[in-house]
């Protein structure tokens, strides 16, 4: 087990009919005027959207909004949205919706301060000193984004979709209620649950040993995703469903799971980002693509936890280790076809002539990795593997 | 699932070499002039003391020593402390050492603000409005204390070993460092190990249904601390059993554990603190008595539950479900044996004629528990259960 420091500020509410309680927090933190931040208007249709103004309205917290974050949230919204904080002098952003609108909350709390573009933060050219305080009301479990301190714009321009961080952009409440997932797009579900697995991939298949308390929690909340997202494709109003996997997808992120590791890997997410800086994929059906090609390209740099995860989550005991790791990872394709999510680039309409392209784009991060230092040609190769 | 808030403020240093982080810590806080708190002088053997001292002479904090905290800690050191730190004007109070100490640290930074006696919170007289900041360098992995806001005192005058909590006192830096615990009886880690295990119990056998995720947690945490407690008996340097057992610790009450349940039971803390009200019984081997015969007695109320735990801790999948349960907490109770822990209150040389008294001392907190309300005759039968 690696040393580590582990501190997370945010309060989360989870629960039944507990969006009605975002008023009651932001006024406790002395809120008075917040940037009201959203996507393409789906909480308007759910209700979660009256939900909020009208317990804004019952503290006299006042609001401005700024709607029409997108699914791979871009750069320019961002900025917009800098600006109207600053003419409108906000004192904190509610963020209503789910990675995306989360992810570009952080990136304007911490650009609201900065004189420069925010994208330095992005290309690590500076840092922020200081960030509007954040809320969330989750509307979709996936990103983890409501408890952790990470954001990824995408920058449209330069065709970078980036990752930057401070522990600044902790949200301060995280309003968590699994009802409002009721009327979700059935994809969506399968991509939120698909995120949150490739999460726990990430920091599970990082080359750390004998972290045996976090193996266990990443195995649970595998098997727990995978036991729901079934469940919920089916009976989508399954409250216990929608709560275990909604909480399942915080805690893959909160960085409890990534506690005693090396940091985790990230390369399969790093090579989706470049996929869908180029194509508008959504995060977790590229991710489910890429993920196993990923495994199936560096599992023999560690065959002994692709075997440990072969049998905790698939039961599989039979054959060699060469054998169970493999067996391993073609039952997890299995479930993503199971699930009707996507399993090659062919099927995402990727063209194969862009792999190039998009290899060379995520060689801008290379090496990227922790279980194989991965330089463009490794990408290449998983994109390839990825392919058909 | 039940609906939850969630927020852990306290800020963990975990890993090797980390004792000697104190005072750095300390120094960012703002910390001039502590309260060094510790037990019997274990730590001036095993080198922590020093290591702390010289941490805290580093960044010129000011410290007043005050020594002696008893396992089972004792409410007149309490007061002796709170006394102290008023006339000496500390600014918060640093902890070094087991549950025990941090316990009685949490006592006295309540209580320093608070003109009554600090007693009254354990009665549920009063309530704390304000807390001198804590922080803590764990010796013993076993209560939790370390991450979360409750704490067990005893009031030798009147046989009263009572809990309180309060937000205010959750640690602010809690510093884990496993090597210091290399040097730790053979019993100490038994009996924390044990202790761990049956906070895991008391939240995973509440009757809350459908909580998958945190009943995979538990099962992680319960498998890991079996896996390294044996490990740690033959090998106590050994690394990563000793960081292993150290994080499942924490992890078993920072109230993650808790989340989306009902509260736990905690019926077996109850009648265990009832016992060492009146015996200088060890905490942790008094829970490897009570905890099994309290299963024995009220597993009925919940079977599919113990099912569960057969099946999950023990891999036991033959018989009835009455079989499979009982079998599950037999095989607990022979884990216990194996690793050297009492399982009988005979012998712990608890007097029989002494039952009725225990009993009469936990019917002030009746009626007790969730998984059943346990009535004063409910606790004399799991208590002549326990008795051999």
């Amino acid at each position: 087990m690696e040393n580590f420091t582990y501190l997370n500020p945010t309060k989360i509410v989870f629960g039944k009919d507990t969006v009605k309680d975002i008023g009651k927090n932001l006024y406790k933190f002395g809120s008075k005027k917040v940037l009201l931040l959203y996507g393409k208007g789906s909480i308007k249709k759910n209700g979660v959207y009256d939900t909020v103004v009208n317990s804004l309205k019952e503290k006299n917290i006042d609001f401005v909004e700024v709607s029409g974050v997108k699914p791979n949230p871009v750069l320019t919204k961002v900025h917009e949205a800098i600006k109207i904080a600053r003419e409108q002098e906000i004192d904190g952003i509610l963020a209503v919706g789910g990675g995306s609108v989360i992810d570009s909350a952080k990136a304007i709390a911490a650009g609201f301060y900065y004189d420069g573009d925010v994208w330095d933060f992005f290309e690590g050219k500076a840092k922020p000193y200081k960030g509007l305080p954040i809320f969330t009301v989750l509307t979709i479990s996936a990103t983890g984004s409501e408890m952790n301190s990470g954001g990824v714009i995408t920058n449209e321009k330069e065709n970078k979709k980036w990752a930057f961080g401070s522990p600044l952009v902790y949200p301060k409440v995280s309003i968590i209620d699994p009802t409002v997932q009721y009327s979700l797009p059935r994809n969506q579900t399968i991509n939120g649950g698909i995120d949150a697995m490739t999460h726990v991939f990430e920091l599970y298949f990082d080359k750390t040993k004998n972290n045996d308390i976090m193996d266990e929690v990443s195995e649970g909340i595998i098997r727990t995703v995978m036991k729901h997202i079934p469940v919920l494709l089916k009976d989508p109003k399954n409250y216990e469903s929608r709560a275990n996997l909604a909480w399942s997808a915080t805690l893959a992120l909160n960085r409890i799971n990534g506690t005693g590791r090396q940091g985790g890997d990230w390369s399969s997410h790093m090579i989706e980002h470049s996929l869908s800086a180029f194509y508008d994929v959504s995060h977790g059906a590229g991710l489910a693509v890429i993920a196993p090609a990923w495994m199936k390209y560096v599992y023999k740099e560690d065959i002994s936890k692709w075997v440990r995860f072969a049998e905790k989550i698939f039961n599989i005991h039979d054959g060699t280790d060469e054998e169970k790791a493999l067996k391993g990872i073609d039952k997890l394709i299995e479930f993503y076809k199971k699930i009707g999510a996507p399993t090659t680039l062919k099927k995402l309409n990727i063209i194969e002539d862009d792999l190039e392209k998009i290899a060379n784009n995520a060689a801008l991060l290379c090496p990227m990795g922790n279980m194989k230092k991965l330089e463009k040609d490794d990408v290449l190769n998983i994109l390839k593997i990825a392919y058909e």
